[in-house]
């Protein structure tokens, strides 16, 4: 019998590592074949080359797909959606699957969601029916509306995608596929490589990282876009106060990313002394170990709260990028300011890790969806529930 | 003060039928300036120029956007809307619109809400919260998802979009605009001129109409395109076994709309003695004119679930296409079969025309929604109310 | 050893008429393997689906572009060709080709010149060093300037494209590949189907055409298509005034063609009686078959100056399409006036078949094409030569 | 009398540095009326946002086109055409221009020349007819077929523009536009404000710069950009070893510039000593006096070629981007050998200033284009003179 064919869309570097044990999963069972797109960010070296990793971890990709225009304005988001829908149906087109897997909530994530739907394959979306209060909300349940199988993270998730008049038997909470890389690393938590020395990157020095060191993950808010720069100017003047040795990721493509890197270029340029060293990406289970070894994670990361919740590293997440996500206990959220930043940072550090919290699932989220992907029944054509 | 800048996209003809009232009550409302777009199959010869009606109607049109990638198949539906997005973001950009309006649920109506989301722009969205079983319900809920301000048609659908997670604040149930042009007609029903003689077209002359006629208007079904020609056929067939005088609008673009027309050519070439009449389009009052003055109206277009209910003709709604949206006492349903299409035409003749019925609103829907327009607070930013 | 790559990019139905024979050849060609794709109106069920042919005749096609953006009008006709190289360069990247081979002159063609060039992809270009005086003369030089090796069809155009700058080590005088297949037709003449029976379409019935028949082909121009439909009015005037019965086919999509279809709609449906039968397409040689069994070619045509010198067919050549090319001794050149076209043809008809003329070549064309596509180096970077 | 609409489309820092006089001429004519639209890297920030200058120099932009599409690949390249082509016939539309100018040999250029001859508008091409044995050379060549009017830098690309078979009446040897900017620095040349200090960038401190410097600009060389990190690195080298202060400018977006960009990145991470300081850009007029006052420049761009000619400033020109165009005195060319580099960096630092060479004009191109494009009579329609 022929193999169901699945087609996944990764889209950037954060997507690609969420749902790495999905895509083994898929791989490896024997009833379906993985078809993998690459797409977005994830091929541009400026934001990491995420496609290095994927083909390192021994995934084939069957397309490249460059869809992001240049501008990092409003408009030119739009447009990169305009031309993912023009090349991805072409991809579809050829691949021909069966079932296209897209993830979350971000813009090329709406490419994927609309080519499919016009295209009439059966569609399924991991982590919809998360609450975050910005921009990506819509996104994110508009693609509920196209999706055809539900793949959530949560219980509250799993209610809410109901609630929107989705069919209960096509919802499943698997947990957050994040989480199964978490789950390995709390199994062999031990840092066995040094960051700086494997990844490179630029500022403070690999001595810096001896004696505990904070990771920073900031992102640009889509619709607070303008503000970016000085958004990212109260996190660096706050790490600079704590002065604590810090490693700080680059951002995401995206609306306002442009005034993010220029915060940060520009703070570099003036304050050489501060022990910060910048990277712009890491295979995901290094990034975790990373994680799971440091003092706090600041920013506003989903990382923060899925990952860390499973790991119980110390999260200070600033602003409204993950504003009503379900949160365990090892966060504290705080405003864009240098001074709240400053003392929750130092509140976590006190505090130390906390214990498992198992509220986006704990480990075998990519093994169940490869599962419903075998045996569900394709259907492209569904009808709200009320 | 300056005026807030409503923008408009009208993508069809049948859309631009169903919102006219909106854009006569905008253009007049003095705190409003209506910004006219017109696209997709509106500015094309072989679906009627809708656009030659808007701009003899008095509206001036600020900017023409040709985005219908021929092809008529499922990718070039998928890359049509990824052009859409393309060039809409560049008329909203010179634009600079404060709100701007969908209406429905095509797949051009899904390029307008893409770059308006994700240009931080607000987006009102018409005839949202129905139900039709059909592929567009998808993309139609995954509007609301998208849209800032809903301006439902019944009841039913407020509950629905509600029920969906938006806010009760945003959600109008204005009735549906086509109505008020239906109640123009209730109180001038005369049709005081000859349809073909005014609006040409080909096959059965003029002299044919005179004693009783049929209306047909049927469409090609997004999921089941390749059924387009025999779906057609069925209807044709029926058509011909009736008898009776008939005016057949020819469908809209979409995938499948080839297969519809390649059935309808064929049709035409074999059987040139049955009394149809093809037509391309007609000014909406018009249409509404000769709706009300015919015996029944036969096919699969929502001008007989909504409009028909308003000024009581008898409609045989055939297929899948307004599956389960709301239907009134003047409409029977019948699959693609032309026995059933043939035995209800002659059961609805018999019948005669019904009474009024409310369900879709009572007339005044245009003034309701301008004025809403010109006081709502101006928002893109909303989260789910669960 | 590997074979080389060609990829032939087909995009109307007048293209693939022309290389049939090179395609032949280069499937044939121990050294060859065969790419094809084909786009534009080449695909299109109103422009006669020449994808059917090409199938038919035993091609295997690599890639299907949809690329027509429809509103036939200059804005849309330069989005056309944007979008074209959006398309073919994905399909070039795909295929990887060591040769690119594009055909003739029209807008489709300058999107796989461009693409191809971009991509420092060998280009080889058919016809090119022809002179027309109209626009389509821009674009083929302009072609010319971007390819790599000319294959060209007379002495005159050998002359003219190394005059341009060319290295004449990479110019060679094939002669047209359409004389090919005229060369076959007149080793068998004999009309052996009935074109009416066969092909379908609309108008005068099959019995009309027995005693000798007009062929009509005549396309917009794309410099004057504001006056597409006068232009052809002229010509069916002059056929009526005629009153012989005529196979007219109907032109290509370019900026113009919504005109020349609506003043042949527009006649047909006022001149019942006027003895012409409308079709779309038919296979190559059957077309040209219809060509050597008819009284006189009447249009714009190319085939009139190539082909038709070839078989002798006598040429009523309208208007400026053809304006400077070279012609054999078979053609008259007319205004738009219906009564020069009218005379014309009587002349024409007085006249008779003319003798062979080898101005294009002599019917090895497609295997002269082949051998230099295996056999030439391989390059993308020239300079001038002067 | 209603001005003629002269539509001139930037997409380039060099190109707005080159026809900066000539946008200054059009403005100031009674006759004329200009319109900017600015494209491509041009409204980049990491190519140094030229768009700042052109609006700093009180030119007001009509309209932002973004077309550039990240991947730095050559599909990339071919696709960012096909977009430019998708929007700047949108641009072209809303804006109705008389004439449209279009610079030089890029790709950008490209989009502007194929949208403006599909649209039947008269085309006009500065710097076309020169011979510089890259791949810009097909575009240039290819964009001069395409152009109705042709204003050329050199006596040499008159006779070739005209060889190629252009009218001799509307070839124009007006003499190079960039000239004109560096007549005005050689009658003031004193360089009064310190590059570092008004223009940031990183690197070597400020006061670095007392005792002569060197000035750097190296392209990737589209044909060759698997070799872009390769070669500029031979350059670095050189610098190195020549040990002289360095103003060193990144490269344009193109094929090739991430491999550029890693290599510069690179060098500065291993050799933080090397007294080179890294400028994205500069005014034009600044850039010329930073020339004006240096010991040398290095690198292949085509300032070395045309500016440097008229101002005396001696050139290394490295590799094959400005093979065979015409050059003055002042140039010495070298292969990428950091050996070869710097043995002619002492040699021309030795030699000292030349005096100045009229090869390209001496200094009123600007006044002499806008003059003729005043006058000109238009025309969109031509044919080759041979």
């Amino acid at each position: 019998m022929s193999k169901r064919k699945i087609c996944v869309v990764i889209t950037a570097r954060p997507s690609y590592s969420r749902v790495k044990t999905v895509l083994q999963a898929i791989k490896e069972h024997p009833a379906l074949e993985l078809q993998l797109v690459v797409s977005g960010s994830a091929l541009l070296e400026r934001y990491g080359t995420a496609i290095n990793y994927i083909e390192q971890d021994g995934f084939s990709v069957n397309s490249k797909v460059f869809n992001v225009l240049e501008g990092e304005n409003l408009m030119s988001a739009a447009k990169t959606t305009g031309i993912g829908i023009l090349e991805l149906s072409t991809v579809f087109n050829n691949l021909q699957p069966d079932i296209i897997v897209t993830v979350a909530d971000r813009f090329e994530t709406m490419a994927t969601a609309v080519a499919a739907t016009y295209m009439n394959i059966p569609l399924a979306h991991i982590q919809g029916g998360e609450v975050t209060g910005n921009i990506d909300e819509k996104v994110r349940h508009s693609i509920t509306k196209l999706a055809d199988y539900h793949f959530v993270s949560s219980e509250g998730a799993r209610e809410r995608v109901i609630k929107m008049g989705e069919e209960p038997q096509f919802v499943f909470n698997t947990g957050c596929p994040s989480i199964d890389l978490a789950d390995l690393v709390l199994s062999n938590p031990v840092l066995d490589f040094h960051p700086v020395e494997k990844y490179g990157g630029v500022g403070a020095p690999k001595e810096t990282f001896r004696n505990g060191y904070l990771v920073v993950m900031q992102h640009p808010v889509t619709n607070e876009y303008k503000d970016a720069r000085r958004q990212v100017e109260e996190t660096l003047f706050a790490v600079k106060e704590a002065s604590i040795p810090t490693l700080w990721f680059w951002p995401n493509v995206d609306a306002g990313s442009d005034g993010t890197s220029k915060g940060i270029r520009s703070f570099r340029e003036r304050e050489y002394n501060v022990p910060i060293h910048f990277l712009k990406n890491m295979e995901p289970l290094d990034f975790l170990k990373v994680l799971k070894n440091s003092l706090c994670l600041v920013g506003n990361s989903s990382v923060g709260i899925r990952e860390c919740a499973w790991m119980g590293v110390p999260v200070v997440n600033i602003g409204t990028r993950q504003n009503r996500r379900d949160q365990g206990i090892n966060v504290i959220n705080v405003d864009y300011s240098h001074k709240e930043i400053s003392d929750a940072i130092t509140h976590q550090i006190a505090q130390g890790h906390y214990k498992s919290d198992g509220i986006y699932g704990g480990g075998s989220a990519g093994i169940l969806i490869a599962d419903h992907l075998a045996n569900l029944p394709l259907r492209f054509h569904k009808t709200i529930t009320y």
